[in-house]
């Protein structure tokens, strides 16, 4: 029987999901292929982010995972639909579960959204938003220096405030929404700095945990639950340098340390 | 085409569910039966809870729904997966969504429940919670003066304050919860003063907007959100006095009687 709940993701950015899946399913066991090689994904064509995006899958595929999570905004606007048509399993992006809490969250149904030059190109948080409520406005920005910026390991400080205050400057002088949505997974990992560029009134919305709520709901009502009281074992796998990777993991996984004896981290030929 | 939300619940408690599922999903049209003439359920036998509840789905079904929402907890424990197993619409209840809610919230693995009689005999909540993460522990509390007094509109004022004050004090001698699960859809209506008896050290959850964050979830996830511009017009029936059940209900929706224009009430004889 399938076990494992596979993530892909362009880099690591996709890790602030799996550490949400930790969180509020402790019992399932993840696997997890982060493209840090071909990353960013923001800046590339249609073709190749759907070509990209396939391979991970196929990579997955017979790791007997029972659901997929594409826990990148870029390949969830490219790619969600065609393969929730083609697999055989359930398949969750992150683009609606983000949507909908800003959607919750807004009061002046002004909401902005930030993410890369893809994902703001597809227009797909608009969409999505204006699916579920015609009503609201949405101020789209594209912040390509940002994913380069966190997989480099640059999350604070001075030179990620000045670049997290310039990008944002377009957003502020509009000066009307009330919710941002963090339309990438990479975002997570500079969320203070964000919030404090852009206020404290402003609700920042983190798609990441939005989407580990709806894995389980999916889980769920297909009765997918693990069952049983095996410990979760999790892997990680990187198309990219094994060490790089697995500092970027430490760090964003510091404040749980002791759920990390159960990862183990293997390189990816895809 | 199916275009429909169905509701059912034991009286008046779901509108908490409708009213979060008119704001979250605003296009979406509901329609609404409350079983008022028989609330509540709470004490009821599960042959009577079953029978009940059938009674109302089969009153629901040729209007036209494409997905039920059981609003009523004690109606969810006892009959939850044999509406799952036997309609051809996706149907969900209001305890998983207020237990993931909780293990999300909680910090210390201490979850309070407190419900009716009915779903506190039933251990649904301890059920779904340790399903979820089997490492938490549950103090479980039936409280069945609640909801006799919320459909007799005692909401608030020093009747509310004792009975609830009463009725708590188990779960405050224990003292090692942070995390408090309102496993009754008539609850949130009592919050506040629920809110204050526990302590404001206590995340006290209301299951009806997690509930109508899963609605939207699962119908997205079939694809099955209402397009177009069409407005929504939502029914409410009620097997008892539609007097009060108006009342009940304006009382509930105090805050958005702009939308209120919409519905209609009528009586259903089941």
């Amino acid at each position: 029987m399938s076990q494992n709940i596979g993530v892909v993701d362009s880099g690591v950015g996709g890790l602030t999901v799996v550490h949400e899946l930790m969180r509020q399913l402790p019992g399932e066991s993840l696997i997890y292929l982060g493209d840090t090689l071909r990353c960013p994904y923001g800046p590339r064509s249609e073709t190749e982010i759907k070509r990209f995006t396939w391979e991970m899958v196929r990579f997955l595929l017979p790791k007997s995972i029972k659901m997929l999570v594409v826990a990148c905004n870029t390949a969830t606007a490219f790619t969600l639909k065609e393969l929730q048509e083609q697999l055989p399993i359930p398949v969750i992006g992150v683009i609606k579960p983000g949507a909908r809490a800003a959607i919750k969250y807004t009061e002046n149904s002004h909401i902005g959204v930030i993410g890369t030059e893809g994902t703001i190109r597809s227009q797909a948080y608009a969409s999505a938003l204006k699916q579920i409520n015609p009503e609201v406005s949405v101020d789209s920005l594209a912040c390509p220096s940002f994913v380069p910026m966190v997989e480099q390991g640059v999350m604070s400080g001075d030179n990620a405030d000045n670049i997290v205050s310039q990008s944002l400057q377009p957003l502020q002088r509009n000066n009307r929404i009330d919710t941002l949505i963090l339309g990438c997974t990479h975002y997570p990992l500079i969320k203070q700095t964000i919030q404090e560029v852009m206020g404290h009134n402003i609700a920042v919305i983190s798609s990441s945990e939005e989407t580990a709520r709806e894995a389980s709901t999916i889980l769920e009502f297909y009765d997918q639950l693990v069952s049983g009281t095996v410990p979760p074992a999790h892997r990680f796998y990187t198309t990219g340098d094994i060490g790089h990777f697995a500092k970027m993991t430490e760090s964003i996984f510091k404040t749980s340390v002791d759920r990390f004896q159960a990862v183990t981290i293997e390189q990816a030929i895809i």
